[in-house]
């Protein structure tokens, strides 16, 4: 092919890559469920002192709920994680001020969440709105602003309409009842292709803590539609403290232990809210038996939920576990996990199901993690790979393949350094991602 | 949809996704030249004292040269920058190694480069293999071992056949000639859509300094088959520890500068040989006159090469420059300019020609460095999409669309807080990457 040729082959190309993007843009992007996604929405027990409704209130969407509230008792303490992103949704902001003051627990409080619009670079009208909708719901349901907790998830950078929000609360106010947390994770999705819960029971002191808890996100986490939503619900006795301590602890290990694309929301939110009826001796010291019987539920809770917001990744057709361990820290295990879990040349081997270990390797290499060659050890399932700075002798092609055919896919890392470890969980990277995020805005 | 039609709804849909998946992988990737190359490769100079010769070693490609050779006079100096994997090449490790000591300048030297097998991850045969191809070049040429040189691309974890080289060595040798540096880009590519060279003149006390370089890489940095080489030959007089301080400096502008996956190689190398033969008086300081010459003339086919590699990247229907100004700090610049160039939401932005400025600002807020939402503003070209905290009175998203419609995006962040400045060449996120990463390889 001569340059001239080249030339002209170049202008074709580009100009036929740009008529299939705009084809493409036009398609709707369809309704499917992903492929991993649980058998069954399971079944939540309803949480003493714990009152819920949806609403449709038309921000976005048309046709369905699109805001929750979750009215709690008096006597409840509430946690919270949010957004580490220096440029976090209005709404973030207002709850952690709130959380990081004292509260009046002689008093109720609530949760308010809508979909289809995140409040987020929206000037000093984001703030504005959550002054109003925060205080239109302080004096409807007769608790305090400081206690009153928002949520807003969808478009960046379009004002939020107080006004459809208010107008709902008195149909809100009077139809909250003690169960309808399925309804309340319908009604908080957006891009999310099923709804998202979990549950679990702690036996503390004779009695019976129920933990149940919903969450939305698809796309680890996209800021437009996809931001990342965690509400859970218990009816423990705990100290505000011992709950925000444990709730920080287990987030490391499940919501910060995954990722579907590396990018942040401005507006991930989780709050847990403990009502205190389950008649438990109270909480307050996270490391005894009783804190540790909690501690285990809510993390059964939480990584349950932050494995369906994998499994629910944009385009995921397979969920990828990855495992380090023996690295010379627990910080460079963490590096090593998470170099793996974003490397789009692993993820899209995976979409492959290509055994392309030398990707793994490529992935430590780059993490700036401390790594020896030579006592690396990489595995696919139970599959040894790779040893001793070469591939493994008994490994074959044909084994690492089987396993890669598989919907849930495995990758341990063994650095064989020293203690540190790290698990987290990713999805593969389709064709599909680059439609929905190449195709997709309003 | 009831959950058990949802279930079975699951199942039909990743049988379907597998179907399609397998499908796409045996299919021949096409040899599309990127709609992004430039409109010919470059007339580049041959450089005194530099001879070249390729052939066909059959190393993994048939019908084409997969290994180049570089004899350098007696008087030559280099310098290099490496990978930083903690698990880098065999060739990588030995570079890095004579790099590091006194070099015999009264001697020649040679570098020499093989396609298709990137002898990484190859256990202790890998560094065999090095010393055995250096040795027979070192005996050929007669050249001390400790200046002959060798890179290798391609997959990783299988043996590299050093017979199959070392029987080439005679050819090459009786072949080399002054010309043939585009032959030579040839040699080198492996996914490669296009070869890469490029080249300038420096005045230097009277006499003109030749540089011509010619690079490799597509997919800054696939560790398969897109390992990133450049090899840049000048006749400048130079001391050596002028030259290398020159060629990290620039480094950090140029190569280091580009992120096509934020995938990084275990064999990017980038070698620059100096033969001294351009009559210039020897440049010793690099910030007087004649080092500022030499270094605006490196820095022209650096930054020439690294874009030729980002408008190669795999997939790739645009060239996007990120632009950051007024940064807290230098850090921070690269911090908000790297999160912003590896964005994968940006990045399928750009593919679907979307002017998702959200996506700007997400990236921003995780980047990790200082931000001021109220003091930040983006635009697009020069088009001003966002300042204090909101999108912009002016902005329309025609406008924004119309920018996103060019095959060069220009995404300039001003944060508005200090000093630090920092600018970054990707490109798009597109099917296309999808594609040639999720269905490559044997």
């Amino acid at each position: 092919m001569t340059y001239k040729s080249e030339r002209r082959a170049n202008w074709r190309a580009a100009a036929r890559l740009r008529k299939i993007a705009r084809k493409a843009r036009s398609k709707p992007s369809g309704s499917l469920v992903s492929p991993l996604a649980p058998e069954a929405f399971p079944d939540l027990p309803a949480i003493s002192g714990v009152r819920l409704a949806t609403g449709a209130a038309g921000i976005k969407y048309t046709g369905r709920d699109d805001v929750m509230l979750a009215v709690l008792d008096p006597g409840s303490v509430i946690a919270g994680v949010f957004t580490a992103s220096a440029t976090r949704a209005a709404p973030v902001l207002d709850c952690e001020q709130k959380l990081a003051a004292p509260a009046d627990l002689k008093s109720g409080a609530a949760i308010f969440v809508n979909a289809g619009n995140a409040n987020a670079f929206t000037g000093s009208a984001g703030s504005g709105t959550v002054q109003a909708v925060t205080a239109a719901l302080s004096e409807k349901l007769s608790v305090p602003v400081s206690r009153v907790f928002t949520s807003s998830t969808g478009v960046i950078g379009e004002p939020l309409p107080s006004e459809k929000i208010i107008s709902k609360i008195d149909e809100l106010a009077a139809k909250a009842v003690p169960a309808g947390l399925a309804d309340a994770a319908r009604a908080i999705m957006t891009t999310d292709t099923y709804a998202k819960g979990a549950c679990a029971v702690a036996q503390i002191g004779g009695a019976d803590v129920k933990i149940a808890g919903i969450a939305k996100g698809s796309g680890m986490i996209a800021p437009d539609m996809a931001t990342m939503l965690v509400y859970i619900f218990t009816d423990a006795a705990i100290a505000q403290p011992a709950l925000q301590s444990l709730v920080s602890h287990v987030n490391a290990r499940s919501f910060n232990a995954i990722t579907v694309d590396g990018d942040t929301s401005t507006s991930d939110t989780l709050l847990v809210a403990a009502t205190g009826q389950a008649g438990n001796p109270k909480i307050t010291d996270t490391e005894n038996a009783d804190g540790i019987s909690f501690s285990e539920a809510l993390e059964t809770v939480m990584k349950d939920l932050a494995q369906q917001v994998v499994r629910d990744g944009e385009g995921a057709t397979k969920l990828i576990e990855v495992n380090v361990t023996r690295a010379d820290s627990e910080a460079d295990a963490w590096l090593v996990a998470k170099s793996i879990a974003n490397s789009p040349l692993v993820k899209t081997a995976a979409a492959g199901e290509d055994p392309n270990w030398g990707r793994v390797v490529m992935a430590v290499g780059k993490s700036g993690a401390v790594a020896d060659r030579d006592k690396l050890a990489i595995r696919f399932g139970d599959i040894l790979v790779a040893e001793k700075g070469w591939v493994a002798k008994s490994y074959t092609e044909e084994a690492g393949a089987a396993h890669m055919q598989r919907a849930e896919i495995k990758i341990s890392v063994d650095l064989g350094l020293g203690e540190g470890a790290a698990r987290m969980w990713t999805c593969d990277l389709t064709k599909r991602y680059i439609e929905i995020n190449a195709d997709y805005r309003s």
